[in-house]
């Protein structure tokens, strides 16, 4: 595997960094390519601004139009653009952060906002009678997969299917389907670990140990399966999912992907 | 009122910068006091790091902990003690910004991440058989309201409760529940434009209009029924919704919401 971590965390010597140390340690003794983007250590600028754009920003800025004509031109930022180099290079993504808040931390969400441009990430095929641009399940990613690996601070009962912060698979599909499936990357059921606020010593060599297997398993894991856009389960355009295509009583997030 | 509004967005003259600018004057002509964070004018810093506990800053860090222990002392940085207080000062507050990536602009996450600390915004409160801390309904930002004033590009169908996006009361919810109503803030029903990518020149007079209706009738508007943590509605300390309370066929997030 060609493998491109992002690491999101501001304590080398935490959980998150323990994990990625881990990640490019076992990935590379089993013959595995990896490249790591650690956010924090590249002091990466996380608001999108029209310094982003160069020539390309107007006034006043678009920021679709003006990301997609810099990216088109070539003439992104260097920090940028090498970000889109790596994801381009890699055939498997690993987000390593900490939930915050419900998402991301800032500066992941930085690295998001900034690289994934208008004619790169999004803004990318024809609209037609049945096609609806290049998204979810197909684009300029496609052919890649990607992994969250998430330290979650609360306890797991939280996140269940009757928990009080909702389902983590719900938590997560803003950034599992909304970021990541859109531009065509299959993404792979994320690793979480819960009460990471509360983590005993002896505690960590058994999350090292899951983390190994996963990742070691990471070439025959089945994606999640959500639905791709152009290939039936939506009316176009309104990308309504067809009637009757889902099990009876799910509703929500949960009707996006496949029984 | 006392009205804070928290504006995203690096264009002043963009719809967001327009809406903004029409909050303040119509809530000013109507006789409330107003206060705004422009955050990208104000250069707002969205990363958290250690440099933002000062003193209180462990080695290695620890971001919930270290952050409690700068705000007990109130050695935050001046820029998030600043925020804090006018949370405080409010009784209601106003986010304005565009969905990027189905969520919020990274300096805005930044600004949550920042200021919503360790015993200011959670860890608040204390634990027992039938209280698990003060939040989802009680906590420090309590007997406050908050609205969501939200610019989406894309359509409004792609929204809906069949639409590929997930429903925008879904997309929303990490936010409305986890980062508002988790320090106690009421949330009122959001206000949201579709479509914003190709808005027509004659489009905003309808926009500008509707944005007025909901700012001049904040106080008589119905909050999101969420229900409150420690009233009878959770098992503790797993915060399961108990058996029963919800509609038939009702799951995922829209569990936490009263019928």
């Amino acid at each position: 595997m060609k493998t491109f971590i992002v690491h999101a965390h501001p304590e080398p010597e935490s959980l998150n960094g323990s994990l990625t140390d881990l990640a490019v340690s076992t990935l590379e003794k089993a013959g595995h390519e990896v490249q790591v983007s650690d956010l924090y250590a590249m002091n990466w600028k996380a608001a999108v601004d029209a310094e982003d754009y160069g020539p390309h920003a107007s006034n006043p800025l678009k920021v679709p139009l003006d990301s997609g004509r810099a990216f088109l031109a070539g003439e992104l930022t260097p920090d940028v653009r090498a970000e889109q180099e790596k994801l381009l290079w890699a055939d498997t993504v690993i987000f390593q952060f900490p939930l915050w808040w419900y998402s991301m931390p800032a500066i992941l969400k930085g690295w998001v906002d900034r690289v994934f441009t208008y004619r790169f990430a999004y803004g990318v095929g024809e609209h037609s009678a049945t096609r609806y641009g290049e998204r979810f399940g197909e684009g300029t990613l496609a052919g890649r997969k990607a992994l969250l690996s998430v330290t979650v601070g609360g306890p797991e009962s939280h996140y269940g299917p009757r928990g009080i912060n909702g389902p983590i698979d719900d938590v997560l599909f803003p950034i599992q389907h909304g970021i990541l499936y859109y531009p065509g990357i299959e993404v792979l059921p994320p690793f979480v670990r819960y009460g990471t606020d509360r983590l005993g010593e002896g505690a960590y060599a058994d999350v090292a140990k899951a983390w190994e297997e996963r990742l070691l398993t990471l070439e025959s894991t089945p994606p999640i399966a959500f639905r791709r856009q152009n290939f039936g389960d939506y009316e176009i355009p309104s990308l309504h999912l067809k009637e009757g295509l889902e099990p009876a009583g799910r509703t929500g997030f949960g009707l996006h992907v496949r029984s």
